[in-house]
């Protein structure tokens, strides 16, 4: 696949070294990532709002009510940047200077697009329904024509797209390293705990293998 | 504490009964979060960039290279949208249309200044230091007049501010509880890992007890 061009948008300018621009390691962040954070300008002012979302192919996938103020603009065709960001862990240096995060972050622009297609809305409901769980489309319950027009979906497409990704130990001036301070890093992850059953449950609904497996960490 | 005015700009008008207010809400989910992701309107182009932030009193303290776009750009007094979402566990309906998350979301608006008193600036460090371990501040070497002089410091005031947060089980149409798909709720936390020191750290350096305490889950 070829990388992003690096453009005066997605050039990555602080701690250039962090920048990446092929499109494997940008797809992988953007898999991973749950939730997103979209922006958009309206009437001059950012607005930035966190949501769900999928990518198929080279387009990332929002949805919402048809009234949402983002799925309105973004399916007008207003230029959109997208976010997301997995933070690793805590990075403890010696100095306060040199404190930072571990993370992976992609940061792209693009404009949108409103799906119509029934055919084509259905398979971007079921990449978001995916993106949530894998496994999970195949067992819900599917959406009715009603429930297709109470839901906008949009696709951006994905004109430029930079990730930044830390890693490792901190780095500490060199004549901080003999000072008596703990240094290291904090590695955090985003954990699932025991599945809650919904309260009125259907007596023996058993638990679906692909819900074990994302707990156990399979995924 | 008073609430946050309901405006055109901060109304929550998706899904509205899970839109909140109050200061205490806001702030706490501010103070929760590691990483916000910050709005800025540059050309006409929406950009958001994730980074690390403190709160004090009712600003939004950012940090970053003097270069740095997003905080020359908060810095010159521009509006600035800053958002920070917590994920809190994943929604499984029995219909794929009433699938969700269960998150704490800020979403706030403000203008920002450049902090450059030496006295507001070391403290504003120590609110960001501070807010990525707490306890940090006390063990970690203190900024040189070099470094200070490297790092560029901002507070955006919170003009306006409003929370949305989902909990709970999934709620399904009346007809779907009787279909034998698994619902509920599959809790999802944000959990630390054994610390990793440095491997250069030097001998001797026991590991500091605010970072045993977060590590186990106490903070």
């Amino acid at each position: 696949m070829a990388d992003f061009p690096v453009t005066e948008h997605t050039r990555v300018r602080r701690l250039a070294a962090r920048g990446r621009y092929d499109r494997e390691t940008i797809y992988r962040i953007l898999d991973e990532a749950l939730v997103c954070h979209a922006g958009f300008v309206q009437d001059g002012q950012p607005a930035v709002i966190p949501t769900l979302f999928a990518r198929v192919a080279n387009e990332v996938i929002l949805h919402g009510a048809p009234a949402s103020r983002l799925l309105r603009h973004v399916a007008a065709g207003h230029p959109v940047c997208i976010t997301v960001t997995l933070v690793d862990g805590l990075v403890l240096a010696r100095s306060a200077f040199h404190h930072s995060i571990n993370y992976r972050s992609v940061v792209l622009f693009g404009r949108g697009r409103l799906i119509e297609a029934e055919t084509e809305k259905l398979r971007a409901l079921e990449a978001l329904t995916e993106h949530i769980l894998p496994g999970r489309w195949g067992d819900a319950r599917r959406p009715t024509p009603r429930e297709l027009e109470a839901t906008s979906v949009v696709a951006v497409s994905i004109d430029g797209a930079s990730a930044k990704v830390r890693t490792g130990p901190p780095v500490d001036d060199d004549e901080d390293y003999a000072l008596p301070v703990w240094a290291g890093v904090l590695p955090l992850r985003q954990q699932a705990l025991q599945p809650v059953p919904d309260p009125r449950l259907a007596d023996g609904t058993a638990l679906p293998d692909y819900l074990a497996r994302y707990v156990a960490g399979e995924r």
